[in-house]
């Protein structure tokens, strides 16, 4: 198995971080990009809160977890920076939340589309080599995601373990 | 104990209904108000689902079930007709909506203020006689609230057998 | 709809109370049987936490809890005094629980093969004048339950008011 | 940080398998002990859950989960064989468990005395090379834990990756 690069995160505008934030940007951590729409039911009972729970319980040099917001789907209702900024303030997430450029031909939104999303919330696992190992629709057990992202932050450790050995 | 009557809804709009409601149209009927703001998490994980059970539980002859959108903060993400429509959509809720009316003066909406409620999830319980019956803020168990809306339906019962053995 | 008469409790013993307990000696109020095996999970999970709550939330005066222990299966683990009086002990079970009286041919308890029970947990309500009102195996909903019970207690109180008025 | 060696378990009896089982026979594999008692709730809603989770969502060639039976209570209720074959068939657990050996001075059954635990449940985590590496009392979270366990499966391919580099 040959993983392919995670393609580059589009974005209009970024909540909680001072500048934007790029895959690029955060080269040797491993990524977890938690795609939302804030008005999607699924996204706050089951999947904002998991991406909380990894933000609190791994260190922030090894991993780190991104919120993005695509909405493709009642853009008066929730297609505001300030209705975003309300929703993260109320829901206290903290992590940095990038909005999805929107499509230019009224479609899914830019990095939606990259990845070929279907639908809220997916969770995205990125590696420390910016490789994309890991995209689910839907809901995934804390036990199996706990395991995954460790699994990507051992293999740093492995390789910089060989790389001493050798 | 003499209960006072609940003072009637102060509305800007409605939604799921085709004309705006009155607790005076609801007379005769126990009625259960659901304050909320569709931002407040302790709304949508907890007031409104409860809101729902008691909906699909009662029996609609005798419990009328009303969503009251109590904007208080955050007016420009949750203050829109649109952005309230999208939600319930989203979370799938049918009983009908209000809105609460915004106060001239910049303060708390209209009912609320009336009704002196302290936040967001307010359960309100009006009796048969339009009657204010019970008013809390936060979560209430649903053994409890499934025996005092039954407790309710019961006074109008008990009134016409009161009346049909006298 | 004409209810029966609730068949009497046949028990061998009784733990968290001084005396044997009867339906007879419960008449004027009405009665919550909680039908449960020590060793069942759905009982440990669901059925005996609300019989707990419907123990805490109701007035004595008007509602009595029973716990019912119906071994029909494992009876080496499950059958002996010292086993439930453990299990009790351990999960805070305060309510009087009956054993159900073992069957001399060998099958089903005796009030449980009375009952015609599928299993366990089975919920029971007994109205004020000794009369089966709802048995339900399996899961009944919170909300529901304290309604019914609700219902039941306001009987007494109809009749009284029609009495009063008459 | 030098980890000690974990002690050898001292068992009675074993289920759910042929015959018994030991830590050295386990060599090699990570191995998650869980400590319970069939009568204590914390176990029965939490740890054995998770166990579970753990016996299904992890490859047995990495991971082994053992139960281990720690009765310290109730002796005359849960200290059967027959009660705690019961007690696994009607939870549905299929992972092999130890019966901790009782003591012979009547204190706490000889597994649990030389772990010193504080009481059920107790997590034990054991590395590929037999060393003790996590004990806790009480709950852990499920993301935690499979960071853990996938953290001690990595150590082995790191030592695999470094000789094969070397």
């Amino acid at each position: 198995m040959k993983p392919i690069a995670a393609p580059e995160l589009q974005t209009a505008d970024w909540l909680n971080v001072d500048k934007p934030i790029s895959l690029e940007s955060l080269r040797g951590k491993v990524v977890l990009i938690e795609a939302f729409q804030m008005l999607c039911p699924g996204c706050v009972s089951h999947g904002l809160p998991q991406a909380m729970r990894v933000h609190r319980s791994f260190n922030g040099d090894d991993v780190a977890v991104v919120g993005l917001h695509t909405v493709f789907e009642h853009h008066d209702a929730q297609g505001t920076r300030a209705a975003l900024t309300a929703f993260l303030h109320e829901y206290k997430i903290g992590f940095p939340v990038g909005i999805d450029a929107p499509s230019e031909s009224g479609g899914l939104p830019e990095t939606m589309a990259r990845y070929r999303m279907q639908g809220t919330p997916t969770l995205i696992l990125v590696d420390r080599l910016g490789r994309l190992r890991k995209q689910k629709f839907g809901m995934e057990e804390d036990l199996v995601l706990g395991a995954e992202i460790m699994s990507l932050i051992c293999e740093g450790r492995e390789a910089a373990t060989a790389a001493g050995a050798a």
